[in-house]
């Protein structure tokens, strides 16, 4: 690992690291905010996964969250969303699929399935390497928005005991049934759509036996809000179910970083109060 | 005037305009935050003048200053930094030169003098557009970073009572006497250095009769520090001359909008705050 990058922000550290990961057998790119209480004790992590054609670069940059993370004390993860290189497969003209839109999933199809493994890159590998080389704590949290708003909450509904909360901007709540995922989900997975059920908000919640609360974030206007994110379809399963879902609709705003700045301190703010009451 | 984009943030609007500018004869884009507060009440106006390479959208996505606008009902008013398009002189493989780097003054040498008017621009034809198609009032103030910091401060002290206060972001200090002024002085102003004078606020400073306040807001780690933005002159000539200077050295923060995210809202609080006690 290589820190390749470090700035000053709100009294913390915002650095940016390369590494070769063993699941994507290729360098990867991170960025991670250390909030100033993280150089005395060890802080808790709130990972982010970002949406399609982002690197880590995006959420750093845009979504002013470094000023509540310094505020709670809470460290930022901030993953690339593929595997990146010359040897890694992609479709240069298709900003849905190839580099730039890993959709957080464990390919298992030819090309795709040597480097496309980021479901085990952001669960398994990152975590590991986060608390081995970091002065953090084992409690963790996971957001994201759009296609990293559903690898947040696959990650975490897949993994109930590993993420103390789980919250999403803007997510793609059923990734079979979108023309997005149908077309990456066929080219990752296959034809069997029981494999794509395991990477789909919609049916991971329908077969929850113990739920976790869920935390959704989603503006009116946005332009992806029905054909793209499906967030109605989820809303009414959760609702037949009595599923613990948290949609906050906000009148007028858009699918932007301008959406995410304007809530991301109330996120923020929401995984402090449980990592903290947890801890 | 023409509005070509809008999106939601903070409650309130961030909206992006095109106009025909008389000064700049081209056309000019500037961005326009206006708090929920606008929806009610005139609002007075902070303008925010950007660093070389930028436009107005740097500052906007970068920044976090709209939720500080928002929490205070001040608007934000963000004009790009040069003329544009294809009939305005340039020299592209200069980034201190042409376009993108107007450094808001007027140039009288040809072929430069046909366009870059940006001390016209920002100082006398902006505000009259701003209000007469706002809701705001005539109550404003200026700020900006790096050659944008030179920009709001030499636009503040030639206008001590347009602009009820004024501060700096790692500003161009002494643009005369350093590298990036000294080339684009002597081709947007030609040889006679009493001209270069006009512009630089080193000098201006020098023969301020009325003093008005300059906050400076500055990291230790800039790697412009001493040769191009020369803040330490300017600090000298300040403490000889009991000149009020509130100059914040910042302990490891460097030139990037890192460093202003953080400081951003102390100086939206501090305009703020002026703005209300002079309204």
């Amino acid at each position: 690992m290589k820190k390749i990058e470090t700035v000053k922000e709100f009294d913390g550290w915002l650095s940016r690291y390369v590494h070769t990961s063993e699941y994507c057998h290729c360098e990867m790119t991170f960025s991670i905010y250390l909030p100033p209480q993280a150089e005395t004790q060890a802080v808790p992590v709130l990972y982010w996964l970002s949406g399609l054609t982002c690197t880590d670069d995006n959420f750093r940059v845009k979504a002013g969250a470094q000023r509540y993370a310094a505020k709670h004390g809470i460290a930022l993860v901030i993953p690339d969303t593929s595997p990146r290189g010359d040897d890694v497969s992609d479709v240069p003209d298709r900003y849905n699929l190839g580099k730039g839109a890993g959709f957080y999933i464990d390919a298992i199809q030819p090309p795709w399935n040597k480097n496309y493994k980021m479901y085990s890159y952001i669960t398994k590998e990152l975590p590991k390497l986060i608390e081995k080389n970091f002065l953090v704590n084992a409690q963790k949290s996971i957001s994201g928005h759009s296609m990293g708003g559903h690898g947040a909450l696959i990650c975490a509904l897949k993994n109930p005991k590993m993420y103390q909360s789980v919250s999403a901007f803007s997510p793609v709540c059923h990734p079979s049934e979108c023309a997005w995922g149908k077309e990456v989900f066929q080219k990752y997975l296959g034809n069997d759509k029981s494999e794509w059920a395991e990477y789909d908000t919609y049916h991971l919640i329908e077969k929850m036996t113990h739920a976790i609360p869920v935390l959704i974030e989603q503006g009116t206007n946005d332009e992806f809000l029905d054909e793209q994110l499906m967030t109605k379809e989820l809303q009414y399963l959760c609702k037949k179910n009595k599923y613990p879902l948290d949609l906050r609709m906000r009148v007028g705003y858009d699918h932007s970083y301008h959406f995410i700045a304007t809530f991301i301190g109330d996120h923020i703010r929401y995984h402090s109060d449980i990592l903290k009451s947890t801890n």
